[in-house]
């Protein structure tokens, strides 16, 4: 006999697009469902990755599913982005990535040059990344069951640093430290499926974040909290900090960087560059005092090149985020229930 | 400017249902293709978990997705195919299955409902079997570029033994011998699919083979070879054994336990039960003398009760599987290029 549903999921019946969109309605599906469902002390940490302690060695484990659209966009394709991201989560624990899982779910008909490419993308992605490919899966569904391919990757890394790097370890006077300009990933994939002609061509951000990561713990900066800016961008991040860390954020508006490309590509469609996704974007909270720092260690690395000090854990309101205005009027931000922009990842 | 794919895929310009049947065809796509794009020492092994060593651990890691049709039959559901199959492939290196993450690939329109009851047999499998769900994802897709849900799960497990399991191992004068009784997973499926009544109802024999495999190697069993036998059936995973291990197996069809309803299933519908696709039934090569005593400790395990020897390694010609049939005469067994059912797992 089955159990039955005990509850009306947030007054959902059905799923929606933007209970995958990485705002609020994502986060009640996981918060409110999915999580208490396999309730454990690592998944109740709700870290990017898991924290493992297997025998003598502390581990970081983590995956993610990628059903990005199109397959090529400017600066990368699903096969970079599968790599960049799982490498990335296991970035965001401050661990050296080593190896990872790749599972591939093609469509039939898909055609054997697309697939082709992508693994050569995964080959060249991981050999930058420095991770082997060391186990993986395929599975073939009926045409109009798929899109294409979607593509899961796990990945282990190895933690070597003492940190307890998490939203519980934020403190008030800590600096938010975003490492580059915002909102380039989402507007890629928004130019190119919208069919959209800019003067210039955007380009993904997609990039691996462990070398930047690793350089920050290996020059003694207290790194109190990661978290890589995907789904739901900057703000999602930074509200779930908040919730979870029960803190005030407060960031300046005019300090997040945004190339004018991306924010007059936002201005036209109607975005706010602090929502849109990027793969190749973090925040960091550390101590004010190794706040420069910070700011100087990352930016010796090229996807980093425009990172500054956003902002501040506050002793205000727990569990809230505020933007001081160009203006100097302080908002309160909060999750959008989804994401702009369906299948950005 | 990207690079051409080199070479026609074996004839294929697209992806067929067969490459992901777990027959030749997978094959020559994974060891044509996907094998020689990440070539390195641990993947080129072949098992179906990765053999690890981090720092003074040995781990096994392994993953698969599951786009099983439908998503509940007689037996299970994908959610209990989720975590048995993966938590299956570590036991099939020997491992002590300990983690495991499930990425789900939700289509918009899913009922809450059906989500929320393969949430709860993931968590009451992983229960059964003993490994904690540490990490995840949710990702949507629109409606009609999915089939309800697929689930990834990647599972890390721990390597205890110091045997070398795997078919490099495989020794002419092995006794071949087989966890169960044959065919019952693809059957299962098969019945609700097409709409079929049997008298009886036929259940899929999916269930975690790890405290078997345990048992083996606690009980001091020399194991050689363990391999699981879902698509593809036992054909396929014998004759994939005799190839990468470069050796002869016989097996006898009067040895080989096929339950009478599934037999009568498979006669009707035209099937060959050794190449159905199973879920809880596993392949283990054992030195001759140790047979017997194999034989027994399965038989302790109730998926294990009708475990027989059901052939040998010998020094025939290599690379080959051969049956001897009920009339003594032998016949050359092959992979089909596929599987008869699409979508079994």
């Amino acid at each position: 006999m089955r159990l039955q549903c005990p509850m009306p999921f947030a007054g959902y019946d059905t799923v929606t697009l933007a209970h995958g969109g990485g705002g609020r309605l994502m986060h009640r599906l996981i918060e409110g469902v999915i999580g208490p469902t396999f309730a454990n002390p690592v998944l109740d940490a709700r870290h990017d990755a898991a924290d493992l302690r297997i025998g003598g060695e502390r581990l970081a484990f983590t995956t993610d599913s990628y059903v990005v659209r199109p397959l090529f966009f400017p600066g990368g394709d699903i096969g970079k982005l599968a790599v960049c991201g799982t490498v990335n989560d296991l970035s965001m624990a401050g661990a050296e990535p080593a190896y990872i899982s790749v599972g591939l779910i093609l469509e039939e008909g898909l055609p054997m040059e697309t697939l082709w490419q992508v693994l050569q993308s995964i080959r060249a992605s991981a050999a930058e990344a420095g991770v082997k490919v060391v186990t993986g899966d395929t599975k073939v569904v009926e045409h109009g069951k798929g899109d294409g391919l979607y593509i899961n990757t796990a990945g282990i890394g190895v933690v070597r640093h003492a940190l307890a790097i998490g939203p519980k370890s934020l403190r008030a006077g800590d600096a938010i430290v975003l490492s580059g300009d915002l909102g380039r990933h989402g507007m890629a994939i928004m130019a190119v499926r919208e069919g959209l002609e800019f003067d210039s061509e955007i380009e993904s951000d997609c990039a691996p974040l462990h070398r930047a990561v690793a350089a920050l713990i290996d020059g003694g900066i207290e790194v109190h909290f990661l978290r890589d800016l995907t789904r739901g961008g900057a703000v999602s991040a930074l509200v779930e900090a908040a919730e979870a860390g029960n803190v005030h954020i407060e960031v300046d508006e005019t300090a997040i960087p945004v190339r004018d490309d991306v924010r007059g590509a936002c201005e036209i469609l109607g975005f706010d560059p602090l929502y849109v996704a990027n793969e190749g974007r973090f925040v960091v909270a550390v101590p004010a005092a190794d706040a420069d720092r910070t700011v100087a260690i990352l930016r010796e690395f090229s996807d980093c090149a425009s990172a500054c000090v956003a902002g501040r854990v506050t002793g205000g309101p727990p569990k809230q985020v505020t933007l001081r205005t160009a203006i100097g009027v302080p908002r309160i931000l909060d999750m959008l229930s989804g994401e702009q922009l369906p299948r950005i990842c």
